[in-house]
Order: C-alpha cells, then sequence, then structure tokens
C-alpha cells in the first residue's frame, strides 16, 4: 500500500490524559483512535495488525475441531437470573422501547449454553466445541491500562460440550496446547506460563496464561525450573505439594493474563437445562469448558513486551505489513522514484504486503516514522541503490543492516509467519 | 466439513413467535438461532454464508479506495450533542459506572467525522474514502422481519471525504456502481432499482437500492424502461420532469431497500470542527458523503427472493459450501462409504468447498436437508454410483440433474462466484 494514501498520521504526542504505554504509542502510530477511556476504534494499520492476530487465534481454533459462530451482544436477561448472573457489577444494561431490561454481552456461558440445548439430545451429538471471535462490554471502574483493559474489547471465546469429565479432561489438554501455540506465534511465547489458578466447583484448577511485564495488574509467582506459575490467590502448601515446586524456588512477577481455560463442568448445563440422554437412555447433564483470549489485550500486550524508546516493534506474524520500503526520491519522476516503483511493484508481484512511503517527505522524517510504525523489515532506496540495484534492509528489532540485491529482496521469504 | 460434525440440526418447525420467512427458514436450517425478537446468533453455516456476504461487499469497497477500520460501538454523546442528534428515538443509552452517559453507535457519521478531524489538515490530505463492517443496534419498536430488520445488526458503512462537491459526485457515482456489483454479485442484482430519495440540505436526491419483494416495508414507483425506481416521497411533477419518466409507465411495487447512498456535504463536518486549509491557506469545511448496506439484511433478502417450499436456495457466490456430497451408504465400511470418502477427499484437494453428509440416516432425511440447507449442487453416491462411477449432480434452484464423471466433477468450476 502506498503510504501517501493512507489516511492516518503520525503524531508526536500521544494525548494527554492517555497513561499506558500500549495506547500512547499506537494512537501517536496512527493504529488507534481513543474514543474515552477504555474506548478505541482500530484504525487501518491497527484493524491489519488485529486482523494478523485474529487469524492465528482462528487458526489454532480451528485446529482443535472448534466451529466458529456469533452470538448476538443483547443478552436476554431470563438465562442470566437463571444462572444468578444477571445483577452482577460488570454488566452494561439497557431497556428496550417494546419493554423490559436486555445487558450487553461481557461474555456469554448462559447464551451458548441455551442455544446447545437445542442442538443436543443424544450422547450421539457429543463432544463438540463452537467458539467466537466478537466484541464484548464491561461496565469497568477504571480503565487506565490502553487497549488492554477496554469498556468495550474484541474476545476470542471457546465453548466444549462433554458427555464425561474424562472427555473435557482430555479436551482441555488439547485447548490449552492450542493457547501456547497462539502466545509462541505471536512473539510472546518465552514470557507467557501457565499459571496455577482457583478452579471453582468442578475443578481442583483453572489455568491463566500470565505473560510478565510492568504493565500487568496481576501477581504471579513463576517457578522457571517447572515453567510454570501459581497465582497468588492458590499459593499454599497443598498446591506447591501438587505441583512439586519448593515456595523458596519462586519469583514474584507482575503480569499481564493473556488468556484462561476453566472447567465449567455443570456449573451452566444444570441451570440452563442442557441434557443428553446417555446410551442406555438415561438424561445426564452436558459436561463444559470454556477458553477465552482477548486479541485486542493480546495486540495491546505485544506492544508492551516488544516497543521500544523509538517506537511499535512487531514481530513479523502480526505485523501490518512484512516491509517498509522508504524512497528517498527528491522528486516524483527522478531515478530514484522510477527504482522505488519498480522494486514495490515487484515486491507487489511476489506477493510480500508492502507498505511503500512514496512521500514527499525529507528522509529523517520518513525514518522516524518507520522506526514508529515497527514495520519488521526496512528497504531503503536511495541514489545509491537506485545506481547499483543494492538495496539497504534494516531490521526493526535488532537494527542489523544487511545489503541485499533485488532478487535476494524478491526471494527472501519476508512473510514468514 | 463432515455433516456429521456440525454441531447444529435441521428443524421441522420454526420458532411458533417467528413469523418472517427468512428467519422461519435460517432457523430451521440451523444458519441462525433467535435470542429474542429482532436479535439473532449466527450459527456455522450462517456464518459462513454472511462472510460470504461481507467479503464481496469488501472486495468492492477496497476496489473503490476504501480504506478498512472499526470504531467503537460505545459513543460519547459529546460529538451527537455538536449534531442535535443525541436526543433521537433509536438509541440505546446506559450510563457508566465511572459517571455519565454513553450511547450504543447506530450510524457513526459523528464519530468518523471526530477521528478524520484528526487526520486532515489540509487539501493534500483529501480526498478519503474509509469503511468498517460492525454491529450497530437500535431500539427498534417492532422487530418482524427476521434478520432484515434487527435491534443488532450487521452494516457496511462507508464515509467520503473531499475537498469539493465535485469531488464528491465523481466518488458518489463511481460507489454507486460499487453498489450494483454488490448486489449483482449476490445474485438480487435482476430485482434491485437505484431508487431516487430526497436528498436533505446538500444534495437534491440521494439514492437508495431496493429490491422487489412482498416482504419489503418500503413502497416505490419503478419505471422499467429507464431502470430506475422513485420513492413515495419525492414521487411529483418536478422530480417526474428531471427523469425523464411519465407517471402512468410507473409500476407501484413493495420493496427492500437493502443499501442508501447520500450525499452529506458539511452536514457534519461543520459541527464538529473538520476542515482543511485549501492552496491559498483558507480553512474551509470537508465535504462528505455516507454509503451504507446492512449484510445482515442482505442476507435475509436473498432468502426471501430466492428460496422456495422446500427450503433455502443460496446463489453460488455467497453459498456456505459450493457442493453437498450425499452419501447414501448403509454401513461406514461399504462400498459406497469408500467411493464417497474418496470422492470427498478429492474435492478437498481440488479446493471445493464441500459440506459431506456421511451421517446414518435414511437418504429421504439426507434429501429433505440438502433441500433445506440450499447448497447449490447435490452429488449423489448410491450404489450404482460407486460401481460405475458416474454421479448424479442436481441444481438446487433449477432441480436440473447431471450425469458427472470424477473427472468431470473435479474439472467442475463449482466455487466460481
Amino acid at each position: 500500500m502506498r503510504q501517501s494514501r493512507i489516511f492516518t498520521r503520525t503524531r508526536r504526542e500521544a494525548p494527554a490524559d492517555e497513561v499506558s504505554k500500549n495506547a500512547r504509542l499506537l494512537v501517536r502510530a496512527g493504529f488507534v483512535h481513543k474514543e474515552m477511556a477504555g474506548v478505541y476504534s482500530y484504525l487501518p494499520l491497527g484493524l491489519r495488525t488485529l486482523g494478523k492476530i485474529v487469524g492465528i487465534i482462528r487458526e489454532e481454533m480451528d485446529a482443535i475441531g472448534g466451529q466458529e459462530l456469533v452470538m448476538s451482544s443483547l443478552q436476554d436477561p431470563e438465562i442470566w437470573k437463571a444462572t444468578d448472573r444477571w445483577e452482577q457489577d460488570v454488566w452494561f444494561k439497557t431497556s428496550l422501547k417494546a419493554g423490559g431490561d436486555i445487558g450487553f454481552g461481557w461474555t456469554q456461558e448462559e447464551a451458548i449454553t441455551r442455544i446447545a440445548s437445542q442442538q443436543v439430545s443424544s450422547y450421539r451429538d457429543l463432544p463438540f466445541a463452537a467458539y467466537q471471535i466478537q466484541t464484548k462490554f464491561r461496565n469497568e471502574e477504571r480503565a487506565k491500562s490502553g487497549i488492554m483493559r477496554g469498556r468495550e474489547f474484541l474476545m476470542k471465546d471457546l465453548y466444549s460440550f462433554h458427555a464425561s469429565q474424562e472427555d473435557l479432561d482430555a479436551f482441555y489438554e488439547r485447548a490449552k496446547d492450542a493457547y501456547a501455540r497462539v502466545f509462541a506465534r505471536v512473539g510472546i511465547g518465552a514470557q507467557t506460563f501457565v499459571t496455577f489458578a482457583s478452579g471453582g466447583a468442578f475443578s481442583k484448577y483453572s489455568h491463566e496464561f500470565q505473560t510478565l511485564s510492568s504493565a500487568g495488574e496481576d501477581t504471579i509467582y513463576v517457578s522457571r525450573e517447572k515453567g510454570l506459575a501459581i497465582n497468588s490467590e492458590v499459593l499454599n502448601d497443598d498446591v506447591l505439594a501438587d505441583l512439586g515446586v519448593s515456595r523458596d524456588t519462586l519469583e514474584e512477577q507482575t503480569a499481564i493474563e493473556v488468556g484462561n481455560i476453566f472447567k465449567l463442568g455443570t456449573r451452566f448445563s444444570e441451570p440452563l437445562g442442557l441434557s443428553y440422554k446417555d446410551e442406555f437412555g438415561a438424561a445426564k447433564p452436558v459436561v463444559m469448558g470454556c477458553y477465552g483470549i482477548g486479541p485486542t489485550r493480546l495486540m495491546g500486550t505485544i506492544v508492551e513486551l516488544l516497543s521500544d524508546e523509538k517506537g511499535l516493534v512487531w514481530p513479523k506474524s502480526v505485523a501490518p505489513f512484512a516491509v517498509h520500503l522508504v524512497s528517498l526520491a527528491r522528486d516524483a519522476g527522478d531515478e530514484v522514484a522510477r527504482a522505488s516503483d519498480a522494486l514495490y511493484e515487484d515486491l507487489q508481484k511476489a506477493g510480500v504486503e508492502s507498505l511503500y512511503d512514496d512521500r514527499d517527505l525529507r528522509a529523517g522524517e520518513k525514518f522516524a516514522d518507520g522506526d514508529l510504525l515497527g514495520i519488521p523489515t526496512r528497504i531503503v532506496v536511495g541514489k545509491d541503490a537506485a545506481a547499483t540495484g543494492t538495496f539497504e534492509a534494516v531490521d526493526r528489532a535488532t537494527g542489523v543492516v544487511s545489503k541485499l540485491s533485488r532478487e535476494d529482496i524478491l526471494k527472501s521469504n519476508f512473510n514468514t509467519k
């Protein structure tokens, strides 16, 4: 895409009321627009990045057999009263002109359980798993973490349905592995720990995925030796014994919860009447699990972890473009402009997602913008390159410079995930 | 996809309270779930179809230079008070725990205008066009038209920004053409008329795209000769003279409004301070246009127009799958099952999107389900086909039966748009 055509621009200053690093950088780079505290719009570059993150999550959910759907935001109070969650504090509620209160979904166990109750009757209809990637609303008291804790945010919520606890247990492990793959693929695997948390009535533990960051709101205890962490709420001798961890090896860390998985058991299927007939014709409640990742929070986490003092730094897997082609042409018709245009066309033909800085600006401004946008590889076309056919490629994350010919560039796999 | 794996099932009966044809069929086929009046969830088959419709719209918006973004649903009252639209009846409003009222977006001229005001300063920043595909909320008094008039629905809203009326006029014509292509591609082009409607302060006319259907809520007057229609609100002698249409050639028709385009002029840029500096440094208000299509309403319209007494009928361009492969195997291991499995694998390898009815059901039930789901081509594998290698392909829309070899099937371009 030609940068001269993108309607967003970079800004030197972030909004005065924005305290979070992720939102300050994303606003300055033109990736998001702050509507109000905890509410952001995703501008073209931000939406491209968010789309890459969503794409990775979707692939991993599909790979474990998840079937995608989209449920409504508007929620019928009846099903939430049945599970005693209609009175919770987190709701945005409103009323229908036609009469009656409704809420805007902040999670959707109740809704998916009612849908499932119309589809399931026999053990033959189980197991299955369904997920959505959908906007959620939460009436947060405070919202100071940028896109990491919004009043409106994107959520991937997967729900699984089973005839037995054993079947849930097996699927739960597959989902846990899929989550680990998601965090590895978006570039935060090394800093993300499976974290043991309280499990509720149907399981001793639930699991959070916690990413080490000073921007986090959670305190966890990391066992580097075991490659796991423990949420402070379950840090006791019994749990330490369970996990074979000694207290003095634990590191206290601040972390961002980027995902969580939970065995629901029959918490929702019993009150909402989701049951199946087993092989002997006996009615039994369906056993459920739920699994959440917030793509917008994940995007904020990537910024918190990987950006530097010059701006954003995107891993290839989620970058809005693979290559930032920067022309240093003085004039639209000069030799440098022609060489830049030709290389851009070649990149387009080769299927390399490229942002082409064809703007009439000084080199310094272009480089500063490039650092702020954080596209993984910058290829510069100046007088030398136009004359010799050898281009300078700069890696945004490391600053390493390579000299590449046109052929080198076109055979490089810049889009590698 | 194997039909045995899809968690939704077909139903003989629609919900008793559902009066619209589109929702009755879509619920019975397992494409949507009714949450409450005017509120639907999109189940896997429905989401696939909706995704195809959205994909076509996105391609056409990109083709005229639209840049995709996603704005927040939560709306700041300040900008709506500035344009005198905060007091409108259509809002769902709620209040923040932290204090203050907010609304859920039902359109977004105000929001995009404020975003643009941070990006535009000079005539050099114009023109541009930005669009989103986003869930909207409207507090409708009545909601009896299924997915065609929801309290929650999907909207594609495009906004364009120009330095002059002439530039808007030129883009408006390109957008009008893009809209016509969308309706043609989803299979309702022949029944859809550009309809002249009232234009407001900045233009004599706006244009609606109206699709003839008894399920519509609008009355229009069609000139077949001129290939256009006139909304009753502007049907007067002046307009007839303008369009060169004589009143006695007009047909009164009931129609569904599937899209509308509108020249906003400076209706929003003036109150919200969106201006640019022209070549002489003078500040001028930006001239805007807006362009809407509801993908969910479009999906309902396709159902209203094309379905028959047996069920849904999808055009290839928006069908959830191109081919419905129906196995008549008696037993998972028999010759028919092996031939079906082999053909399914071949179709998968050839990239033909196929739904494979591998369920253990009687042929009659499978055919009835197939008619209800409405996938364009059904290929049946029975004993004869397994023995001879010649398969029966039935066209869902016309009922025409062809005899095809495996080679014929694999070289057929079932995915053609």
